[in-house]
Order: C-alpha cells, then sequence, then structure tokens
C-alpha cells in the first residue's frame, strides 16, 4: 500500500460499505475498512439463525476472507468512537485513530424502542448474529421450562409467544415459529403438546407488511392464520416485562415477546454534526454526501434521501448495495476531476417469506403469493447469499428441514441464568 | 407413562448416558434423562468447532430429538445439585425433585488445572460447546489484534500460540491451528503474516499421545512438526498468567495459551459418598455399580474401573458407549430377577488426528500414520456421527476445507470486552 494515495475510510462492513469497498477495487487509493465484527452478515436470513435452521456461520463470512484478493483494503476490526467531519479522524476504541480524505459511514440501523428502553431486557431484537443466537436461546428454553412447569398458568405463560411488529422480520419469525411449534417439535416433550404454543403477531397499524401492496398484505394475513399465527392489528403495545405484556387494556402473560418493531439509525450519525430525521438518519445530499462535507458520505441505512420522485429510499437490502455503488462511483469521479451523480433507486420488487411455502411477491405490475412466490424467495435469496459454500450449506440444510420438517440447529449455547 | 414402573433416572446425555436410555428402550419401566444442555454431543470433534471447521450444530443433535421415538423416557433440561443415595432423591436446580429406584450417574469429566485454578482464566479448556465458540473467538481474535498492533513485542505475543497438554486434543488443536496460520489466513491480513505465527504443544512428560505405542508418538510428532509445530517435551508449565506462561526457567510472552492438560470428574461422583480415585472418579465395581449401592450405577469418564487383567478402562467414547449399554443390561437383569454381569472393556484400537492429512492409528497389531491413517480417522469419526444430516454437513465441510484450505465457520461471536 503506497502512503501518498488518498485515504478512504469505510466504517461499517454491511451491504453498503462492503459494495462500495468493491466498487473501488481498482482505484488508486487506500480502503481502510472498521467494523465492530469479522464479518460481512447476509442480514435477510438472520431470522433462520435465530429459528434453528441455519447456523451462524451459514449466513455470515469473514470480511478479510471477502477482500482478501483486493490489495488496496485494510480490514480492521474496531469499535469507532468518534468521528471528526473538520479535522477528518474517526478514533477507534483500541486508543488508535485514522485520519481520513474520504469517509463512508454506512453503519447501519439498530433496534429502537420508542423511548421504552427498559422493554429491550424483556423483548430482545434482531440485528446481530449475537442477537440470533440469544433469541435462538430464548425460543428453545421457553418450550423447556413449559415442560417443567407444573403450574398451568405458567406453563401457559411458557407457551405464549408475542413478535412486536409486523414488517418482514416479525412475520417471518411468526412463521417460522408456528412451524417449530406445530411440526419440529412434535413428540420430542412429555407434559405438553408443543402445537398448544401460542404465536401472536402484534402490530399497531392496520396490517402486515405495510410497504406491500393492500391486497398482498390481506393475502400475507391469511398466509399467516393458516400456518397457526394469531394476528393481532390496530392496537398498540403499551408495556413489557417479565411477566409478559399489555396490549390495549388486556395484560397478557407471556414469557416470550419479541421486538421486531422499530429500527433507529446508528449513534454514529449524530457524529458528523449534519442533520437528522426523526429516526436519526443522516440527510443526506443526493450524490449522498453529508451537507458541507462533501468529502463525507453516509449509504444504507443510516442514509436518509427523498428521491426525485418523492417517495424516500427504503432501507432494504438492495438499496444500501446501490448506494455504496454509487458511492464508489462518486469517489471515483473525484479522484478523475469529474462530478458526483444523484442517487436514483432502482427497485426490482420487494419479496418477503411468510413461512413454509408461503411468501408474497411484488414485482411492480407482477403480483403474487403462496407457494410460488416461496420458491421464487428461495432462489433469489439463496443466489444472492455471498460464497459458494455457503449456498451450497445453506441449500442443503433448507431441503433437509422441507423434507424431515426438522431444524438443524436446535442447540441451546451460551451460559444462561439457570445453566 | 405408567408411574407404577421402577423409575430409572439418568444424569447426562453424553455416550454413556445416551447408550444406557438406548439399551432400555423397550424396558417396562420410566427413564428420565437428566442434562444440563439441550443436546448430545459429539465431542471427538469438539476442536473442530474451537478451530472454526465446523459449527456447532454440526456436531451436536437435541437430546428430545434423538430420543423422541423412545416413549418411555423423559428428558429433562436441568442442573443436579444434590444426591442423596440413601433417601434416592435427587435435586435440580429449578427447585424440583426426583425419587429413583435406579440411578445411574454419568456426568463426565471437567478441566482440572491441578491446584492452579487461576490458570483458567487465562488458559480456557475444551470440554462444552461453548467452551469451543469461546475458543474460537480468542483464536481468531488474536490475529485481528496482532494485526493492529504497533509495538512489534505486542505483536509477537498475539501471535504466539501455546497449547499446553500433549494428549489427543492438545495435538488436534496445534495441528490445525498451524494449518490456520500457514493457509487458511494467507493474503488476508495487510500487516502480518499469519504464517510467522508460533504454534506450540507444551508437554510435561516424555512424548506426545502418552496411550500410544512409542513409534507412534514419535510419528506423530514428527507430523506435527512437519505441519509447522513446535513440540516442547518434558518441561512442565509453571505459571501462567494475562502475559504469557513460565516454561522451566524461561517466562514466553504469549497472549493464547490453551488448556488440554487435565481433567478432572465432575464433581457430582463426590455427592454419592463413594470411594473416589485421585481423579476424583468414582471406584465403582466390577458391574459399575457403587459398593454399598448396588442401585446406583456410575459410567463413562466419571467411572473408575481397573479390569481383570490390571488395566484401567480408558476415558475414551467406545469405553463410554460400551459402559452405558452394560448398565442398561444390568438394569433389565435386575428388573428380571436375574444378576449383574461385569464390565469387560472391548479394545477396537485407538486413533488420533494430527492435522491435515496426518493421523495415528493403532489397531493393536496394526498401526499405521500419515495420509491413510488420516482417512481411517475421517471415515470412523463422520460414521459414529449421530444423524443423517450432521454426517453430510460435516462431509460437506471437510470437503470444501479440503481444497478451499478454508475453513467455514471463522465467525467470532459473543460480545467481549471490546466489542
Amino acid at each position: 500500500m503506497t502512503t501518498g494515495q488518498p485515504h478512504v475510510v469505510i466504517i461499517g462492513g454491511g451491504f453498503a460499505g462492503l459494495w462500495a469497498v468493491r466498487g473501488l477495487a481498482s482505484a488508486k487509493l487506500r480502503i481502510t475498512l472498521v467494523d465492530r465484527g469479522n464479518h460481512h452478515l447476509f442480514q435477510p436470513l438472520l431470522y433462520q439463525v435465530a429459528t434453528a435452521g441455519l447456523s451462524a456461520p451459514d449466513i455470515a463470512a469473514p470480511l478479510r476472507h471477502i477482500l482478501r484478493a483486493q490489495r488496496n483494503v485494510e480490514v480492521r476490526m474496531a469499535t469507532v468512537t468518534g468521528i471528526d467531519a473538520d479535522t477528518k479522524r474517526i478514533t477507534l476504541d483500541d486508543g488508535s485513530a485514522l485520519d481520513f480524505d474520504t469517509l463512508l459511514l454506512a453503519s447501519g440501523a439498530t433496534h429502537a424502542y420508542f423511548g421504552n428502553d427498559h422493554w429491550a431486557e424483556h423483548a430482545p431484537g434482531l440485528k446481530t448474529l449475537d442477537d440470533a443466537l440469544d433469541l435462538r436461546r430464548k425460543l428453545l428454553l421457553a418450550f423447556e421450562r413449559a415442560e417443567a412447569a407444573t403450574d398451568p398458568a405458567e406453563r401457559e405463560a411458557w407457551l405464549h409467544f408475542a413478535i412486536v411488529g409486523g414488517g418482514p422480520t416479525g412475520v417471518e419469525l411468526a412463521g417460522t415459529l408456528a412451524e417449530i411449534a406445530r411440526h419440529t417439535l412434535k413428540d420430542e416433550f412429555r407434559n405438553i403438546d408443543p402445537a398448544q404454543a401460542r404465536v401472536r403477531l402484534v402490530e399497531a397499524g392496520p396490517r402486515v407488511l405495510a410497504a406491500f401492496p393492500e391486497d398482498l398484505s390481506a393475502k400475507a394475513k391469511r398466509q399467516l392464520e393458516k400456518l397457526g399465527v394469531d394476528v393481532a392489528l390496530g392496537t398498540p403495545v403499551k408495556e413489557i416485562n417479565a411477566d409478559g405484556y399489555q396490549l390495549g387494556d388486556a395484560f397478557v402473560p407471556a414469557k416470550t415477546v419479541v421486538w421486531a418493531a422499530g429500527v433507529a439509525a446508528s449513534p454514529l450519525g449524530a457524529l458528523l454534526g449534519a442533520p437528522l430525521d426523526r429516526a436519526g438518519r443522516v440527510q443526506v445530499q443526493p450524490d449522498l454526501s453529508v451537507p458541507g462535507h462533501p468529502d463525507i458520505f453516509v449509504a444504507g441505512d443510516l442514509a436518509s434521501l427523498t428521491q426525485a420522485n418523492g417517495k424516500p429510499v427504503p432501507g432494504v437490502a438492495p438499496a444500501a448495495k446501490q448506494m455504496g455503488g454509487l458511492v464508489a462511483r462518486n469517489i471515483r469521479a473525484r479522484l478523475s476531476g469529474g462530478k458526483t451523480s444523484a442517487f436514483a433507486y432502482k427497485d426490482y420488487g420487494n419479496l418477503a417469506t411468510i413461512g413454509r411455502m408461503a411468501a408474497v411477491v411484488d414485482l411492480g405490475k407482477i403480483r403474487f403469493s403462496g407457494v410460488l412466490a416461496w420458491w421464487f424467495w428461495l432462489v433469489m435469496h439463496v443466489f444472492f447469499l455471498i460464497g459458494f459454500r455457503n449456498r451450497l450449506v445453506v441449500l442443503l440444510n433448507w431441503w433437509w428441514a422441507y423434507w424431515s420438517y426438522q431444524r438443524a440447529a436446535r442447540i441451546i449455547l451460551g451460559r444462561g441464568e439457570r445453566r
């Protein structure tokens, strides 16, 4: 690496950050990619790790390995503790600092409890692999506790699973959990019938999958109900504690509540001194740079941008990849003295899986649901998984899960309170 | 389950416990299998999880799932807190108790630091899946820290890996770690050359794999050295702390020390009031029952037994399975008013893997090492893995690892101090 070359620092190895790094593969500059973890995560399949269908390494690949052949990039596993936009310097948790000529901040989003941070303890969310393994442990342990319970009310509370939030993650979790209760755990318990478990999807708004057209939302709801999920719409959760949750006027005893309701932008966005939107996302210029700081870009879930057509760019993986790609092109353009271009989101459609043989697909003019949509979803997701080996292992797991109704990763890990 | 039937409680779902449960499949009694975890672990491949070759679920299967069709057994996930041999009652950490007619204690072994318990913090051992994931994290993080280090001495300490103990686990870990440093991580770092990492196997005794004939020990040592492992024999480790370890008169700076030197029996053995050997194992009668308590059996790594030929039964998986099988037969014999039989260990041979294409096999009259031994080891281990799916996934992982030199599970999990 030549030290005289411009230094690009990219924070975050998610879709936006990684696609930007790749887009700069042959550029004459040195790149440092900083991430808290050592891996790129294929987040769309994270719910499968939480529900014991896949192992953590199946949907993640070490950033170093992905980028080993790209000699202009150095990968650094560290947490960013400060960003100084004026002196162009970031500080890391190991006490060191990095000076940059250009910065791309792509540190994504985290859970938001809308001011109820004390809910976090009782209703964990799903953003990282560690979250997924914690959730897996919580879900599997609930059935163990129910089996051991002698008090019928306690048993019922262990068998009540509430998922708060009717977006894609909530829908996926609810549908899969219903399958686990009804099929996967069949015959394995002696004191309880896992099929008696109640899986409830709670959404404050009037429909699930609000980003989809209304007819697909309705179809998704019907498919969820067919899988055994109880869908509660139009009532917000008012309180969550160790014993259950408050839904409207009723307190529902439940030992397992999962949070899939809200995301907030990464707190690093606030360090730039740029204007933020209500969710804490950085309001970027059309070329994805930060107002007043043409050498600082923001991309992915942390960027807030309304397109020329008046529509906001959605917080989905394809948008993050496209943003990362554009930032790379804009950095190259600057390098050769050219002008930057504005971001235009190319929407190829929207798809969400619901459970076994159930999904919805919205390709604009074409919409479909059910078995065909599920196959479409499967092919797309396996195709986009990074790395040949992962694809093969994931396919093998799914093939096995499909025919056996089993889930490969039903192993409780981690030292809990009672272990 | 009929309550009038005799109640057999089996503590531990390892090889001994699980084989005993299976041996009682059609017996007219009710069985409760108690385990701290929810899974049976194929311990011989645990080092592969620690060295990122396999995922945790690849080598484990839920006990409930394995035993779902055996209707006379109830699986209970709980930790045993007390055993009263006279009143025939065990107590569990959830406050409940189980009365038994017959007990099999098969809770295995744990690490032993020979009176130096403060070493545990700096030199973790490898007995459970959680241990393996902790160790994986520690090993992978060491390379990350070395890459970020600016002080050459600090960098060297991060790249020094010491494995204490030259038994099968130590040899496997050392050989695999050398392969990771030399091949897997090639090209992935920019400031360090992982191949410069020093992997040292420290054994206090005069040779590695002391349970094998001397010529195979010598061959194992040569194979380890060929893989790049520095084998230090005949010198005990005197101290281990956060900065390194004391070997004879020299203090060696090393940030990663792994403990593979000693096992101690599960502390539950002491609760029986029976005579223990030096390692804390229960000295059982020839029929594996406890002296003075004909209805209490001990099997697996927790049992200490010298055979008629004067040789002790070794603490290996085949012995545990055979013991579990015999306990089942002895319980059946009692049930029908018959006599119990004495345990006779059937030794089919001993094998240990060392690393890529390197292993030693001792079948008594036939001994061999190298590539052929490695293939023999591979076929045996995949064959004995529980569950069709696991075998397929493990084979696929190995096939991929073999051709690519890659390791599928190189994902750092868990929230460490600096995450």
